[in-house]
């Protein structure tokens, strides 16, 4: 994907294409959810279908913070040494109940981090999403 | 940093002594707030003296969701190919004022992704941490 900065310009606003295709070659993102006030962040593999992420959790603090306050953050990106890019998603967190929705989690190919028997699948319906490309190098001094 | 697994455990807790080391030598992690329920994640750079992380920001959206509850998560990890680690800190987060307390930040060494001409030093002081070691690789199958 080219990244196209105007002059000078080191951070680049991406469009939700841009944004979706850079989830779409990307497994490891977090997910930051907060219940009662009490935010918690959480490291998973994930897919993505149809502009929908998808997760596989464990019956456990997250998910159970998933079903509480089901208004989600999600974020995903890429470092590399000069450059990097982000991925913000805001969105709502539904456990999937149907044996339909799972098969197409399931496509996405997505594997979590913890081994777990008992499987429950998350989806992740964003009401938005913003991405960012940034040039390092060349920053002003702060005073 | 050796990570010894017990003999067919894939994830490791690590110690606070084994998560502040692997945050010391990282310098990009996910800031997680809350406020009035709505979660935002955020990216950026950080640095680490005595157990708390210095964050520097320009004033704007991430600056007041901290000001406004002090309450965070934080996340940062390493993933390679057949291993991962992931570190998670729960605490609160505080603006610097004093010039002594902004000496300090300046010497972590942090860098923020965005250029900015403004600048502003938050820390998080931890009131939790907590790191996991995963091995990937032989996954139990699930049904």
């Amino acid at each position: 994907m080219m990244f196209d900065h105007d002059a000078d310009k080191p951070v680049l606003d991406l469009t939700p294409e841009q944004s979706w295709n850079l989830l779409e070659h990307t497994s490891h993102g977090r997910l930051a959810t907060a219940v009662g006030g009490a935010v918690d962040i959480f490291p998973l593999n994930f897919g993505v279908s149809e502009r929908t992420i998808y997760i596989r959790t464990a019956p456990g603090e997250k998910l159970a913070a998933l079903t509480v306050h089901d208004t989600v953050a999600f974020e995903a990106d890429g470092i590399l040494s000069d450059e990097a890019w982000s991925v913000v998603v805001h969105g709502t967190a539904r456990q999937l109940q149907t044996e339909a929705e799972i098969e197409i989690a399931r496509a996405t190919g997505v594997s979590p981090w913890t081994p777990t028997q008992k499987e429950s699948w998350v989806k992740i319906e964003a009401t938005n999403i913003s991405g960012r490309h940034f040039i390092f190098g060349a920053q002003p001094e702060s005073f």
